[in-house]
């Protein structure tokens, strides 16, 4: 099965890609990672999706699809509103969802999986994306799956491979460190800073699947203890 | 009904537009026309898109995907491979398949309503399509709906709207002429120069369309004549 993944650079996709080209000799093959750049403030993940790539000595293509981004106006990922402080769960957090960011990026990746005679897609979503984001829930990604088959009939099947669908983030970080994936060089801090924030949604989140996985976290944070609280308000 | 048109300057979406204009002050409104510039050698159609866009007075959008073109290679619409003369159901016009263009387009403007508060998203497929390209057929419609409310579930439903899904072209222009559409402000030729080639497949189904309607042509063709011994080779 030749696979290409979605890499965003950040620590879910990263720990996938790594995943995929550890099984290279089994069942799957990584032809490569796709990233996206849809005018996101955080565009220094990226920068970390090319070094996974490299690492994993495979192609990396950026698709720049900012044009779009700046039509898809109001979300805190893309303009100029701040990023919210705090816990995903909370509706704070909503703002930054990317209306149909998913849908988008999935249907592109189909279509250059399809050029490129692949017969799977990657992507790493996760169940903690469920609560936030219906664009991550396992009805989307099977109907998605299915939306596929017809789009391209005739022209070769190719699979949504989504392993983590119902894993937590702290699943994840787990089996990161079991394939020892160089977590420094990984980007997850939507406010795009020059190290990671600490506070935001997904730093918050980040911390706490570290330390549920009972892996060390190499990770430099503006405020490194800012998530213990959040974590605790949110109980 | 707030409807979001997706308008390519061809015949058929040029049409929609106006059905949608028309039908005001019922049961929708047309809030814009939506394009893609997604490297197409008929790029010129864009032009008239922009002109129904001004005639109707709604706004337009040209959304810039051409760096997603140019990683779906192996078409004739986007690359330097030569777009071939003849009827649409021979096999040769197969080379002008992009793969999953039309999931890419519908989830980019299904992103776009989303953000706009737009209920319905009107694409203009039609029966002739279903030959050649699987993501015009109506399994496709119907599995993208699917998909797309699992994605966007939560943030309000939007329709699909394809009132040409199983009509003709012929249906189409007939439909045209009693809407009034100024047929010389639409643009087909698939190799985008000065006038219409005549040659081309989507030259010859637009002047058989017309003469199956039995509604005048006011297209200038470099080849008035050639379709009429294609589609008696076909017959």
């Amino acid at each position: 099965m030749k696979t290409l993944v979605i890499c965003s650079g950040g620590l879910d996709s990263v720990i996938l890609a790594h995943k995929v080209a550890a099984s290279y000799t089994e069942e799957q093959t990584l032809t490569g990672l796709i990233s996206f750049d849809y005018g996101q403030r955080h565009k220094k993940e990226l920068v970390f999706a090319a070094l996974c790539a490299e690492h994993l000595n495979v192609p990396h293509t950026v698709i720049d699809i900012s044009d779009v981004g700046a039509s898809l106006s109001g979300s805190a990922l893309t303009d100029d509103i701040a990023v919210p402080d705090g816990h995903y769960a909370e509706d704070t957090m909503k703002i930054t969802v990317v209306p149909n960011r998913n849908a988008i990026m999935l249907s592109i990746a189909y279509g250059i999986a399809s050029a490129q005679e692949a017969d799977a897609v990657a992507a790493a979503f996760h169940g903690g994306d469920h609560f936030i984001y219906p664009d991550c829930r396992p009805g989307f990604v099977k109907s998605f799956e299915e939306m596929q088959s017809h789009a391209l009939e005739g022209l070769g099947e190719i699979k949504l491979y989504t392993p983590y669908l119902n894993l937590t983030k702290a699943d994840i970080a787990a089996e990161g460190a079991a394939l020892n994936v160089p977590f420094d060089q990984t980007w997850s801090c939507y406010k795009g800073g020059d190290t990671h924030c600490g506070r935001c949604g997904t730093c918050v989140e980040r911390r706490e699947a570290f330390d549920l996985a009972g892996v060390e976290d190499p990770t430099e944070y503006d405020d490194p203890d800012y998530w213990r609280g959040v974590i605790e308000r949110a109980a």
